[in-house]
C-alpha cells in the first residue's frame, strides 16, 4: 500500500511552497549537501551554512521512544564532526552569523504506534535568521526521520549546519525492510542492533527477522525451551527473551519495527532436535545420489518439514506462535510457508497414508494453514507468508484459505510477474524479488563436493553457480521499480519492499559490507524514488551522493563496502560512462 | 619454476618414510586434525594428543627474523586455546601422559635469504614419549612454515597438542602471492600488516604491492617527494619510508617477501599532479562520448601514461626506481607495463610527431623499456612485467627487448593460453589469471551512470556487469591448475601464482573478507596441490578443512568470510552434492 494515499500536506506548507516557486531559486535539489535517502522536497535557495552552537540543544515532547532518539541524535550531532569526502564548496559558510542553538520538535499525535502505514511525514526548517530550527511531524516516527535528515546537514569541526532551508518529506512506500536470516549462521545481538541503527539512518523501518530455519533454532521460546536448547548452535548462540526485548525496544527507539518470522511448515529441520516426531524427513541427505532434482528432500542441505497431520505439531507450534506474539508487539507475524518440497512430506508414513486415501499435498498444506492461520489472527496479528503458499507450482492453497484482509504475501520469484499475480489476486505484496533484492546472490553455491568448479577455462564458469546470480549491484537495486507493470489499483497493494540476506555464506564478519550500502539503494528508491524532477532515472547523481553517504556510514560504525575509488568521488562525473552498454 | 626441482629430501627422512610405509597405518592424511595448507605428508599412525605444558617453550638459533617469529608463535601457541568447530573426536586425548614441554628448531643454513626459490622445506616430529618436538629445516624460512604447522596442531583449553606424528613438507610452487592495489583506494599500514600475517599463516610468501596507479600515488619517494605530496589522496594516506621499512621487516619476520610494483608507463595519471609534463592524456575523460571502445583513453576511469619520449620522464622515473630498490630489498622489481592504451599516447604532440615520422606505438614502448630495464637490472633486480608488454595485441615489444634470464611475465588474460605463450617463449611466468585468481570480480562494474543496471527483469542482468565475472569462488580458485596444458619443460617455468585484489570496489572495510579464505584456497593448491593421494581432486575434503581453518583465521583476527552454514561444518558431508551439475 502506497503510503502517499494517506499524506496530508498542511495548507501552510503548500502556501510556503507556492511562494518559493514564484521566486527564482537555485535548485530545489541542491547537490551541495548530501542527504540519503534524498528528501522528497529540499529547498535551499541560497546555500548557506552557519556554525552549530557548542551548546546546541534539541527540545521535544517527552516520549518513551522519541526521547532516547533525541538524546542519541543530540550526542551524534554535537560530536560527529563528519568530514565530507568532497567539501560542500558552493555553500557560503558564514562563521560570523549567530550559531544555531536549538532544534525544536513539534508532534501533533504522540500516541501513534509504530505500525505499518503510520505517518512518517515530517517537515524541517532551518532558518538563517538565528532562530531555532524546527521539525514538525504528526508522529514521533516522522520526527525521527526528520532528526536523521537534520543530522546529515551538519558537518565539519567546528560543526557547520546548513541553514535557510526547508524540507518536506514523506515516504513513497510504507514498508522499507531488511530481512536477515539468523538460522543458517548466527549473529550476535550487537550485530542486530548495529544493523537496526544503520537501517534507521537510511529511514528503513522494518527489520524482518528470519529467526529460525532448518539449520538452527536460536530463539528461546519460554514455553518450548527445548527448541533452542537442542536446536540452536549452542548456548552462546541463542536469543533470550531479554535479548529479544532489548532488540524490540532498540527498534522502537530507532523507528524500526521488528517483524519476526518463524518459518513453517518447511524449513523446520532444527525443530526435530527437540521434537523428532513432528518433523518429516529431518536430518536426511538433502538430494539422494543418482536422483532427479524432483526427488530432492530440500532445495538445499538442511531437511525437515513440520508434519501437518500430527496433532502434536500444533501443540508445539501454537506455543511458539503465542510466545512469539508476546515477545514481539509488532502486529505482523511472518509464518514463512515457502518451499514445501514434495518428497520431504512423502517420506512420512502418516502423509503417505493420507495420499493413499486420495489426499493431495496441497490439502496437507491447507490443513496446516487452516490449523494455524486462525490462531495467529486470534492473537491480533496480520499474517505474512512467502508467495509460495499461493503461487507454488506443486503445493499451494487456494485464495479461499487466505483471507485477503489479514494476509500479506512476500514475493521472491519471477520478478514483476509474481508481484502482479499477488496483487491482481487482491493480496497486498511485499517485494523481495531475488532478481533484485537478494543480497547474497552472486557468491557461487555453498554446497560442497560440487565439480562444476573444477574446470580449467573461464568459459566453464557460466553464471558462477549462484542460483540467483549475478551479484545485485547497488545500481540494480536502486533502479528496480517494484510497481512496474501494475495498474494503478494494483500498485496500491504494493506495500513496499525488503532486501534480504540469506546466511549460507554470511555471518557477522561480512554482515555490514554485504548489506550496506546496497540496502541504502533500496532505502532511497522506496523513500523518494529513483528519478529526478524531470522523471529521468537519477542513478548517476545518486552515485556521488551514495559515495559520500557510504563514507558517513563507515564513520558512524557500519562497515559498508566502497562502490568506487576515492578518485571518482574527488572527481565528480569523471568515473561515469557516456557510452552505455 | 617449480621449487620441487630443488628439493632435496634428506636420506634419513626417506628411510623414516620407507619404514612407515611398511607398517599398516591408519592414514597418512588423517582428517582428525586440520592443517591448512595441507602438508605434503602427514603421518599420524595413532591419533593421540597430550597436554601442552603451561611452561611450553621453543628453542631455536638466534636469528634476526626467526627469533621474533619464534617469540610470536610461542605466545600464540600458549594463549590461542583454539576451540574447533568440530572437536577432533577420533583423537585419543591422554591427559595423564607427560605434557609437551619443548619444541626445538634446528636450522642447517642460517644465512639463506628470503628470495625466490629459497628452500622452505621443513620436517616436524612430535613424539609421544614425552621428548621434545622438533622442527628441522634448511633455512629459517622453512622453520617458520614448520612453526605455523605446529601451531595448528594445538587446540583447546587447557591446550592439547597432537603427538606421535611426523610431517615432511615442502611447497610445490615457490611463488605463492597476493597482489593488493593500494592506489585506487588506500589501505592503512595496519591493514597491510594484518594481511601479511594472514598470508604467513597460509604459508604464502609474496606480498605483491601494487603501490601506485593512476588514481593515487601513496608512496613517499625520498628523492621525488612531490609525487606523493601532490599525487596521494592526502597526507594521511601515504606510506612513508619508515612505514615501508616497517612493512618490509614485518614481512621478513613472517617469511613474506614484499615485492613492490611501480606500474609504468601506463597507469600513471597520479604522477601528473606533480609532473604534468611527463604524463600524456592525464585527467582527461576516460572514454569520450559517442566513440568506439577503441577510442578510449583508458580502460577504466583514471587516465594517464608516462611519456617515453620526454627525457624528464626518465629523470623522475629513475629516481623512483632507485629509491624503491633502496626501500625494498626484494630482488624482484615489478614494473607493470600493462594496458598501454593507444589513444592516450596518441593524444600527445611529441608522440604524434614520432608517429608521423613512421614510428609506431610499439616502438614508443620499446624506447621506454630500453630506457628503464637496463637501469633496473643494474640495481641487481629481476624485472617482473605484466604479460601485456609482450602479448598485447596492439602495443608490445619483441622478445629481444626482454632478456629471458632477468625478465618474468605475470599473466592475467586468456587463462592457460597466455601462460603457455609466455613459457613457450622461454620466460618464467607468475600466474594471476583473471578467470581464476582475481578476487574483485563479480561485483558489477564501478563506473557511474551505467544504464545497463536500469532494467526491470532479471534476465537483463546478463553477467552482472563485471568484466571478469562471475565471482571466483574458493572452489574455482582451489581447482585451478596453473600448469594445465603445459609440457613438462614449460611447466618448470611456472614459478607460481598470485591472487589479486584490485581496489575499485575494495578498501579496508572489505579487505579481509574479499581476500580470505579464497586466498587460502590458492595457498593450499600451490603448496601441496589440490588432489588426494589417489590423484583425485580433493575439493570435497577441503571444504570441511577450510571451514575449520576459516574459523581459526577469524579467531586470530582476520575477518575471513564464511563459506557454509555452521550446520554444514557440524554435519560433515551433509552439505555435499552427489549429483554434480
Amino acid at each position: 500500500m502506497n503510503s502517499m494515499a494517506d499524506d496530508h500536506v498542511p495548507l501552510t506548507i503548500i502556501i510556503f511552497l507556492l511562494c518559493i516557486w514564484t521566486f527564482p531559486i537555485q535548485s530545489t535539489h541542491s547537490a551541495t549537501i548530501n542527504v540519503w535517502p534524498k528528501p522528497r522536497t529540499f529547498t535551499w535557495s541560497q546555500p548557506t551554512a552557519h556554525l552549530l552552537s557548542p551548546n546546541f540543544t534539541i527540545t521535544s515532547p517527552t516520549h518513551l521512544y522519541l526521547s532516547p532518539a533525541v538524546h542519541r541524535y543530540l550526542r551524534l550531532i554535537i560530536s560527529e564532526h563528519y568530514r565530507p569526502l568532497v567539501s560542500p564548496s558552493s555553500v557560503d559558510l558564514n562563521t560570523s552569523a549567530p550559531p544555531l542553538h536549538t532544534l525544536s520538535i513539534t508532534i501533533s499525535d504522540l500516541t501513534a504506534q509504530l505500525h505499518h502505514g503510520v505517518d512518517e511525514t515530517y517537515s524541517l526548517t532551518v532558518p538563517s535568521n538565528g532562530g531555532s530550527a524546527n521539525i514538525t511531524a504528526k508522529t514521533v516516527w516522522g520526527a525521527m526521520r526528520g532528526l536523521e535528515t537534520f543530522s546529515q546537514l551538519v558537518w565539519g569541526n567546528p560543526s557547520s549546519v546548513a541553514v535557510g532551508l526547508y524540507v518536506w518529506d514523506s515516504p513513497l512506500y510504507a514498508h522499507r525492510g531488511l530481512m536477515l536470516d539468523t538460522s543458517r549462521n548466527y549473529y550476535g545481538v550487537e550485530d542486530i542492533l548495529r544493523t537496526i541503527k544503520a537501517m534507521s539512518e537510511n529511514k528503513m523501518n522494518v527489520f524482518h527477522w528470519h529467526i529460525t530455519d532448518s539449520h538452527s533454532f536460536p530463539l528461546v521460546v519460554p514455553s518450548e525451551p527445548q527448541l533452542a536448547a537442542k536446536g540452536s548452535y549452542g548456548s552462546n548462540m541463542q536469543y533470550s527473551p531479554a535479548e529479544v526485548a532489548q532488540i524490540v525496544k532498540f527498534g522502537f527507539e530507532h523507528g524500526v519495527r521488528v517483524l519476526p518470522e518463524i518459518d513453517s511448515p518447511g524449513h523446520t529441520g532444527s525443530w526435530a532436535e527437540a521434537y523428532p516426531d513432528i518433523v518429516t524427513c529431518a536430518n536426511m541427505f538433502w538430494w539422494p545420489a543418482g536422483t532427479q532434482w524432483e526427488k530432492r528432500l530440500a532445495s538445499e542441505p538442511g531437511t525437515g518439514h513440520l508434519n501437518p497431520l500430527k496433532p502434536k505439531t500444533y501443540q508445539v507450534l501454537k506455543n511458539v506462535i503465542r510466545d512469539v506474539t508476546n515477545l514481539f508487539p509488532e502486529p505482523f507475524y511472518h509464518s514463512g510457508a515457502d518451499e514445501i518440497i514434495p518428497e520431504c512430506w512423502k517420506s512420512d508414513e502418516t502423509i503417505q497414508a493420507f495420499l493413499k486415501d486420495n489426499g493431495t499435498l496441497s490439502e496437507v498444506l491447507e490443513i496446516f494453514i487452516n490449523s494455524t492461520l486462525p490462531y495467529i489472527l486470534s492473537l491480533n496479528r496480520t499474517v505474512v507468508y512467502w508467495e509460495d503458499v499461493l503461487l507454488d507450482d506443486n503445493i499451494h492453497v487456494t485464495t479461499s484459505t487466505l483471507p485477503k484482509e489479514n494476509t500479506i504475501l512476500q514475493t521472491w520469484n519471477n520478478g514483476h510477474s509474481n508481484t502482479k499475480r499477488i496483487v491482481s489476486s487482491g493480496y497486498r505484496a511485499i517485494v523481495s524479488s531475488s532478481d533484485f533484492y537478494y543480497l547474497d546472490c552472486g557468491h557461487g553455491d555453498f554446497v560442497g563436493n560440487d565439480s562444476q568448479y573444477d574446470n580449467q577455462t573461464g568459459s566453464g564458469q557460466r553464471d558462477g553457480g549462484s542460483w540467483c546470480g549475478p551479484f545485485k549491484t547497488w545500481q540494480t537495486i536502486y533502479n528496480y521499480e517494484i510497481d512496474y507493470g501494475l495498474t494503478e489499483e494494483e500498485a496500491k497493494l504494493v506495500m513496499g519492499g525488503e532486501v534480504a540476506l540469506w546466511s549460507e555464506q554470511a555471518d557477522p564478519t561480512v554482515l555490514d559490507s554485504r548489506v550496506w550500502p546496497r540496502a541504502s539503494a533500496m532505502a532511497e528508491s522506496l523513500w523518494s524514488g529513483n528519478r529526478d524532477e524531470k522523471g529521468a532515472k537519477r542513478f548517476a547523481e545518486a552515485t556521488d551522493r551514495l559515495n559520500e553517504w557510504r563514507n558517513r556510514m563507515v564513520k558512524r560504525g557500519t562497515a559498508a563496502e566502497p562502490i568506487q575509488p576515492l578518485w571518482c568521488v574527488r572527481n565528480p562525473g569523471m568515473c561515469n560512462t557516456l557510452n552505455s552498454s
